[in-house]
């Protein structure tokens, strides 16, 4: 079976180390001439609109998978007519976009914090006077790792903000004090199964994920896992989402989903039995999905800017290196790792030592 | 880091598999237009002795590894006039003859069956009526899954064998009652240390690897790392060796050696903290070392001739499918299975659930 992948990042790279042994091959669509996926497989070099390689690209692949939500509208709409594409063209039009997304939350009974659609300086005016502040501005759609958003915290703070952004259409986010971040893996298969995989707690840092520990029996698991489920139906979805939460007050408030394998996603590679990536890949090509159970305690830190030298990462025992093959730029993923060991006490001295690398 | 691998089979396949997340590139020459490995690297298509293209693999690589050891010498040592090569033109001369492999082993007091180089067929007539019968006959090179070999059990086996077999050099084994088959995979960095992954129980079917059980706590470990370690000292080894032996009255007696990752060890991928390959990779590189350590219990079992129906194999919970992606054929290894579970009682239940599969 021969998998299309739209993006040629590291997480079309993890689909690829995992859906190789499963005898799959991959073609990524990808203009950067360094797509760090290219190596394991097909590189269609091309814009995302580019019609003829969309259609040389159905043409060669039994179905179309993504590894990034802001991929253009007309690309998937294209794409869909040729050859199955997963997740659908609807599951990427309101995970791309804040606003569709927050209100699909409200419709699902899912708790939020306060939104309103901003089209205009008039508008974040009229929404600053009813959310309050703090408060944070989002573009609707192209943000990712802490881009495209501004903390309000002063009136002085909300002055010509619409147009800081772009003048794009926004949404106006309550801050919410939240006591914590977690995030569900969640996957569903073409004939509805879901699974789910044990709640991370995350830690970010500039906007960025830095560290993700997974949970063991977290309190809130059924209640993540009964959101995620409402989202998973009412999208038909197939394939792998992530679920971000903050945690409020003992419960959960929807922050975003995310159509794909997610950051907070990567210690299933060593940590769990079957890991995102391959239950994604399972989920679009109509496979049965894979245990979701932990193997052990984990965590994943990742590596931004630059990896640090591979023989100290590698001299830590239990630390499995993941080295995106990207050139090295401030504030870019460039990889990750992963430990993974049977008690969360050991855990958390070899974060540390993983921590001293990063730092040092 | 970018590595040549002479050779593009399934063990090329899985070493690139490994070693793309350390950050490594993979070349390798191969004269198959469809190697399997090709997909996960550069693929020089050449022969094994053609020097421009071990030419163009030297200038392009940090260092050259091997997948099978029956390289030709010269290969090996025109390769090392330009580029690093582990294991050593030493390590491959002694592997790859077993004449070179047994006479080392009782230089090394290391239990063997009796055995004899055969250059003619008086050779063996006069080896069989010292070491008696029932012998094996076998090549002293190129011999691989019950290929060049031949058992004799009467007089009349014996009549025109050696021009039977080729009339190649050839080694006499006596017959060894043994009670069971198992092998060591060891590891050697180039500074000298050595790790050992838990002892492996093997079942062949027709000379070919069929099962590979990883064993706990075995009885005999230390005596195989004993021996394994004598072997990887007197080569001054670097990489992943494995030592098969026969476990005969309560002790072993040596088989043979392959200097390279092997079948015997594809369970570690899942089943060890890092897996044969990563070490492989490791210790050819000068990184560390990763652990050896098991987690949980493992077993690997071989497709020969075809892999089972893809949904069937994962619908297996906690079987884990490798796809080598290569034409079906018979006799060939085409993908193998791994299970990992908690407990042998588990293990034992799929066990029975794939081999149910192979059956068909």
């Amino acid at each position: 079976m021969k998998i299309g992948v739209i993006g040629g990042g590291q997480l079309g790279r993890m689909l690829a180390l995992a859906g190789t042994p499963l005898g799959m091959n991959f073609a990524f669509l990808d203009p950067a001439p360094d797509a760090c996926a290219a190596p394991l497989g097909e590189h269609l070099r091309a814009d995302y609109g580019d019609q003829d390689h969309l259609r040389q690209l159905a043409d060669e692949v039994d179905l179309v998978t993504f590894e990034f939500e802001s991929v253009p509208a007309e690309t998937v709409a294209f794409l869909s007519q040729f050859v199955p594409v997963y997740p659908s063209a609807e599951s990427l039009r309101i995970a791309r976009d804040r606003w569709f997304e927050k209100s699909m939350f409200k419709d699902l009974g899912i708790p939020t914090p306060a939104f309103a659609d901003i089209q205009s300086q008039a508008d974040l005016d009229a929404a600053v006077a009813t959310i309050g502040l703090p408060a944070v501005l989002k573009t609707r759609t192209l943000g990712y790792d802490g881009k495209g958003q501004k903390v309000l915290r002063t009136a002085e703070d909300v002055v010509d903000t619409f147009a800081e952004l772009g003048s794009v259409p926004c949404l106006l986010e309550g801050f919410v004090a939240f006591s914590g971040e977690v995030s569900l893996i969640a996957v569903r298969a073409r004939d509805g199964e879901t699974r789910f995989y044990p709640l991370v707690h995350n830690t970010h840092e500039n906007g960025i994920l830095r560290l993700s520990v997974a949970s063991e029996d977290h309190l809130l698991q059924k209640l993540a896992e009964d959101y995620a489920g409402r989202v998973l139906k009412q999208l038909d979805y197939v394939g792998v989402l992530a679920f971000e939460f903050f945690e409020v007050d003992g419960g959960l408030k929807a922050n975003e989903i995310a159509p794909r394998v997610h950051n907070s996603g990567h210690w299933t590679i060593e940590g769990a039995e079957c890991s995102q990536f391959e239950n994604h890949l399972r989920a679009v090509a109509g496979l049965p999905l894979g245990s979701t159970a932990k193997v052990g305690e984990s965590a994943m830190l990742n590596f931004i800017g630059e990896v640090p030298a591979v023989h100290q990462v590698v001299a830590i025992d239990e630390c499995h290196l993941h080295h995106y093959g990207k050139a090295f730029k401030v504030g870019r993923k460039v990889g990750h790792a992963t430990l993974r060991c049977d008690d969360m006490a050991t855990l958390e001295q070899k974060i540390q030592k993983v921590e001293a690398l990063i730092k040092g």
